[in-house]
């Protein structure tokens, strides 16, 4: 991710915890869902890990990104069965006691009562010492924030919520604008103009995607950066060429924000 | 992953290759496929990782999963663009060279025909020295494996015929079963019984889910495991707690293979 400008947009790592992921029962729709909108608030997503509800794997896997990233967002593992062990990996990971979060205990009083608020429900006020809740305006279980580490709820409706109320508090870089120009070369046939473009436009990231749609393969060429009018002007430039060799380009995106 | 019985089962990691992914552009929808496709074959998916088109992250992510994972699966970056530096890296990651294997020569120009075998395409046939190919009969282009690494397309369609190919040739452990009861109790109703259930049978793995369909809060409960008499007997244990708790479980999945 050097290929942005030092400072415009920040880089991110996600954690989605789960063994339903990585069983194939679930097919995991967190990941789109916060690129897409990290990318709209200049923060890259540099690295996804999907990782079992293990313990070992779990705090290793915090503790080595939350080093190497501005920010760690993970989703899942918050819940209150056996299964559910991010808070308690989270706390090992830092090295602090996981305590009750007094915050915590009323917002899940105030939404089961005091009579359901069961010893499962009262887990979920069990947070990282020194951590910070994230309301969830659904269940009312919390996510929480220590440090640079977001951790979310895994079920994809109150993750969203989650994530909202994140990204209206954290420090955002220069959103990540994005054009896309389909064609129906093959890759193959423009490649060494490609890298030439992209040697061009170090600022910017260029992409080749191959597809099948219809039993017919097609080549999106999608350039990314934070520059709008380096983008405007690479995107004629990838035009042209596409044009050169005799295709006519599909402007599927121009100059919109995100990707 | 340690809950399985040892020897029963091979444990795999997976590394999603591209920016189009981390960018939010692409729903990856390979990991899904592998996981299912792999847990058929006795072979648990431990970790994904899903990392950019950037070539110290791409060795780094193989050298690490290599060394802890029996096999290690990659896909994309396998293409004739500038942004396809897959083999580059494992070459990198093994400390050996990229050569032309003749072979993969030998399918590109059957394919494209001499003429049309450009300096892109003829770079497809560039694979690190020690690896025996993986035949790509959509586009030519081949995979390939270096020790315990099997290095696939992205396009899934392509992935899908590749991974078919290497699934015929690895060694597999015993399928994975999973049984899976839905109910309309709220988890934490349940939380402190399947503790217990999980720790009667420790050779299995219960997951509870919860899940927002037409605004309702359901819940899935899912067992896993290689032993169908054990799976059998803890489904009937699961069945009568849902059923303690008042509730009518429906029994989505019973005895079914595959996740």
């Amino acid at each position: 991710m050097d290929e942005y400008t030092k400072g415009d947009v920040y880089v991110a790592a996600l954690i989605i915890i789960g063994n339903e992921i990585l069983a194939g029962r679930t097919q995991d729709t967190n990941t789109q869902w916060i690129a897409s909108r990290l990318t709209d608030h200049g923060i890259v997503l540099g690295e996804v890990r999907i990782v079992p509800d293990d313990k070992e794997m779990i705090v290793k896997t915090f503790n080595d990104l939350r080093a190497n990233f501005e920010y760690v967002f993970s989703t899942g593992g918050v819940g209150p069965t056996h299964d559910d062990i991010t808070a308690d990996c989270v706390a090992d990971a830092f090295g602090v006691p996981l305590e009750r979060s007094s915050e915590a205990f009323a917002m899940l009083e105030e939404h089961y009562g005091l009579e359901e608020l069961t010893p499962p429900r009262a887990k979920m006020s069990m947070i990282p010492k020194g951590s910070t809740l994230i309301p969830n305006p659904v269940t009312a279980a919390p996510g929480f924030v220590i440090e640079n580490v977001y951790v979310m709820a895994g079920v994809p409706r109150i993750m969203q919520a989650m994530l909202d109320h994140v990204l209206g508090a954290i420090k955002s870089g220069k959103p990540i604008l994005s054009n896309t120009v389909a064609c129906s070369l093959p890759e193959s046939a423009i490649a060494a103009d490609l890298a030439e473009l992209q040697d061009n436009y170090p600022e910017l990231v260029l992409g080749s995607y191959p597809h099948y749609r219809g039993g017919m393969l097609g080549l999106s060429l999608v350039l990314r950066g934070t520059n709008p009018e380096m983008l405007e002007k690479a995107t004629d430039d990838l035009i042209a060429l596409v044009e050169k060799h005799g295709d006519e380009p599909r402007a599927l995106s121009i100059r919109s924000t995100g990707s």
